[in-house]
């Protein structure tokens, strides 16, 4: 660059992406003013963090503290500005209008490159008692301060909301002795999943003792004589809680950006492209704050999660340093770009680890794509006959048309996450359900199996595709005409079936085929589908019509019931 | 295929890749004669279990026994003979003569399409004394039985050879109380991996309590009067024993392939092509007794693995399905093909996971691959505030050509196999080191962090190929002539540095850059290689030629020590 004149990068924002971008942008350009302002008294703390603050799982606030000011000045010579709003942008003159939030001071600063990391806040629906003391959110360290002072006096707490962080908050008020109600305005908690895998986590929850009230609204709060609140439900009961945390999700700050006319998106958040470039020449934006694109959908969405915040600040500091040495006639190696996102997520509830990466089901219906199968198996952590085994109960979407993995959810106590992060890059690789067949994945007896859970996945699913397998539809089992023919043992049989099925174990089957209709569609189940697949081909190869209940008893219970919640 | 006339599939061995192939064979075809032939007395047994047997973490001989020959006969209705030897094959008639182990009875077989799942036997080198009692191998259960009854009356015993066998075996026998030594040739533990990760496996044995004697061989066995055994070892010593484990590897069994000429390749094993056909259009060969090629050299390689045993029963089967439907003139969707293998292997040692894929950095240069580079990092395997944070030690090595990655190990407490299935997986997918930086992985503060270490080991070696950052090769530290300059805090310095290294801390760098000669090549360090980043990024800009030291001093120790023990 121009070495007689320094170029200006102002990030606002000093959390995730506004922090990442700030150090990339010093370690790409020692020669540059970097200035970070952040609204609030933090830079760079752990947001993720906070429910386990609050829940004394992490027990001192200075934990939360990524880095400082002072760290920020000292190691990567950035200028940090906390408790400082930048209340305007002049895009003609390139001039923040910026006030000190403890003096009350405004002063303007001139930039070359002007990043927008303004984050989302939490949404407070604007219902009838909504600013009454005790109604809590969790999103910065102040917030979870007072929260945490206010659960050390309280023996109740109602969740509104089900969501990743709501029943984080849930798990950790419980731990600290509170009854706990989540209250879910969907028919499900955690809406990224499908409600058949959602329903693992209610379970559990409820089994923990929480207090789970789906398709239920909170309508109106009110304060009762003597301390707590009273909630009014959509189905008109009232609940009564000594405090209330709202987890209904968050909105992207966007005012800064609409009030110069940035271009934002049809989901409220700031337009970007690869670059995280807005629609102004010399403003990026990056994080919570700005729209994604869908890598398989191709929809652009709002979807706030610390990883990619990262990346972007990332991408956006190197495309700003790359447009400073093209303009200045340096080499410059090309940009990174950001191609959109999966959506992986994770989370922990009571022991069990909930992760899901890609589109779930309904979302693929929502955005009109009809052309996949999902596969459902709830094989071991490891193999069983090493001590310890636990269930990881898994689905996968998968395109019909090329095998293209489109989804995947698991749930379980076991290295549930290890499975989602090998299907995640799988599908960061446009990998295809043949390709997860042949993985070659780390196998001991106490890490795995020598067919992987994530292999047996692409297995069943290369099945389907290669014309060994059909799948019934679990959503059109209540009224279907085909015959149900469960093929464990009696004994399992016995101690509980699908209405009508037919029993007859897979080990005599063979010898019994003359029992079978050759003119009736069949269905096979079993315990999670692995004998159902064995008869399914013997059943094929003598001309039966068959196809079978992937995921076996085992899902059909998560669809009866998770349905008897919704209904 | 033809109805008038049944095909046999004749399979000759029936643990992991046999009796894969067996069962995949049924699938695709109700119609064929399937029959298993095994010598031993079991088939589809835990071989991987045998140590935990032994050491009593499985109790129960039973749970072995993944699957029984009645099991194979009523569900795939595949006929079984175990304790059954096939002693020749007629290439020509396609006659297999066979010898039942009770009776002694020979009877003759023909075959469509035979398969030679014969495994490997256990490497028993001829030294003096080796045919004593009291000294096992550990590959069936009936050794493991066996071994079981003489660890009950053992104090001590000495493991010979320290791959991943040997020290699973070696952890089991010190949770029985006893007293062990592993003995290997070699100057680390674990040859699949590098000496100086390794080194933190062979300090974690120590630490437990195991004798570790590294570059030393046993040389003979004699018999002590009253019990036990003497080890005489190349480097003088007698160690004294209650009993002696042989675990220097496996040969792979072709005795019977040799007999009837099948192609052999260097290594010793059977040679087969992507189908797993041999030499002969109407055999096939499985698992441990087959050659692999390996993903990355192009080499030929003995690999015996579970994991690529089961999936390449699973293509022979599928191959020889497709022959037989080609020959009857009936549509066949194309067979799948065994590409080669990764290598992906996981082992735990007292509490520490090791895995590794690919290929390591003695292994690149013996395959005369030089153009690679190797990043180091040591991240928790989740953030720092939450509690209970444990570092993964991570190596990865990549091409500075095109960022194609070629390996990486990682060693710790926790979550390590699933960063090493991440990796595999993406070079599965030819991915690239600019491909990790990207991926989007599962992040909760429990569960990894927002750059994932995965993402971070992608996000070093980008930076190498961008230009931003040169490493300093650790194997020329000794005899360098550049300024070690250690950017750590004066009290960390204080308590270790290198030989002749200069501290100034990166706070203070950018003040002090006058201290700093412009003519000499500036080697950066610090605790694990992020600071080093930071400061190398600052004196580069600032016109000093620096390169870093890549996983700073907590590799640094490791090259120290490991050199320690092999000199």
């Amino acid at each position: 660059m121009n070495p007689g004149k320094k170029k200006r990068i102002l990030i606002v924002g000093g959390v995730a992406g506004g922090a990442s971008c700030a150090t990339r942008a010093r370690r790409l350009c020692e020669n540059c003013d970097i200035v970070l302002f952040e609204r609030g008294p933090h830079v760079s703390f752990a947001n993720c963090g906070l429910p386990y603050f609050v829940g004394d799982v992490i027990q001192s606030e200075a934990k939360l503290l990524v880095a400082t000011p002072q760290l920020f000045r000292e190691r990567f010579n950035i200028d940090v500005r906390t408790e400082t709003e930048v209340v305007a942008i002049n895009r003609e003159t390139r001039m923040i209008e910026v006030r000190d939030l403890r003096s009350g001071e405004v002063d303007f600063e001139h930039y070359d490159a002007l990043v927008l990391a303004t984050g989302a806040t939490p949404i407070r629906p604007s219902l009838p008692g909504i600013d009454l003391p005790g109604i809590h959110v969790v999103r910065t360290i102040p917030d979870s301060r007072k929260l945490k002072a206010a659960v050390s006096n309280a023996g109740s707490a109602v969740m509104v909301g089900g969501g990743f962080i709501g029943l984080e908050m849930a798990e950790n008020l419980a731990g600290l002795g509170l009854k706990v109600t989540v209250l879910e305005l969907a028919n499900q908690v955690l809406p990224p999943l499908d409600p058949e895998m959602a329903f693992y986590v209610a379970e559990r929850l409820q089994t923990c003792g929480v207090q789970l009230r789906l398709g239920e609204a909170v309508e109106a709060f009110t304060a009762k004589e003597g301390g707590g609140l009273s909630l009014q439900t959509s189905r008109g009961s009232a609940i009564e809680s000594d405090l209330v945390i709202l987890g209904i999700g968050v909105r992207p700050e966007v005012s800064l950006a609409r009030k110069c006319s940035l271009e934002l998106g049809e989901r409220g958040g700031i337009r970007v492209d690869e670059f995280l470039h807005t629609s102004d020449p010399n403003i990026w934006a990056v994080g919570d704050v700005v729209e994604v694109k869908n890598r398989i959908t191709g929809e652009w969405q709002l979807m706030p999660l610390a990883g990619p915040a990262n990346r972007q600040g990332r991408i956006a500091a190197s495309h700003i340093i790359y447009g400073f040495r093209c303009k200045a006639g340096q080499d410059a190696p090309p940009p990174l770009t950001f191609d959109g996102i999966l959506g992986t997520a994770v989370c922990e509830v009571f022991g069990l680890t909930v992760a899901t990466t890609g589109v779930s089901e309904k979302a693929l219906r929502r955005a009109g794509i009809e052309d996949f199968q999902a596969v459902f198996l709830h094989p071991g952590h490891h193999v069983s006959y090493f001590p310890g085994a636990k269930p990881i109960h898994m689905k996968l979407l998968f395109s019909v048309r090329d095998g293209r993995i489109l989804g995947a959810q698991a749930i379980g106590e076991a290295d549930v996450a290890r499975r989602i992060d090998v299907i995640a890059t799988a599908m960061m690789q446009d990998a295809t359900v043949y390709d997860l067949e042949e993985f070659e994945l780390c196998y001991a007896p106490q890490f795995g199996a020598a067919k992987d859970p994530v292999n047996m996945a692409g297995m069943i699913a290369s099945n389907v595709l290669r014309g060994d397998l059909a799948l019934a539809n679990w959503n059109d089992i209540s009224n279907t005409d085909a015959l149900i023919l469960d093929v464990r043992s009696p004994a399992e049989f016995d101690a509980g079936y699908m209405p009508d099925a037919l029993n007859i174990p897979l080990e005599t089957l063979r010898e019994r085929l003359a029992e079978l209709p050759v003119d009736r569609e069949i269905l096979l189940v079993c315990g999670v589908g692995q004998r159902a697949y064995y008869a399914a081909r013997t059943l094929k190869q003598a001309g039966f019509q068959v196809s079978i209940l992937s995921g076996g008893m085992q899902t059909y219970r998560t669809f009866v019931k998770s349905t008897d919640v919704a209904g």
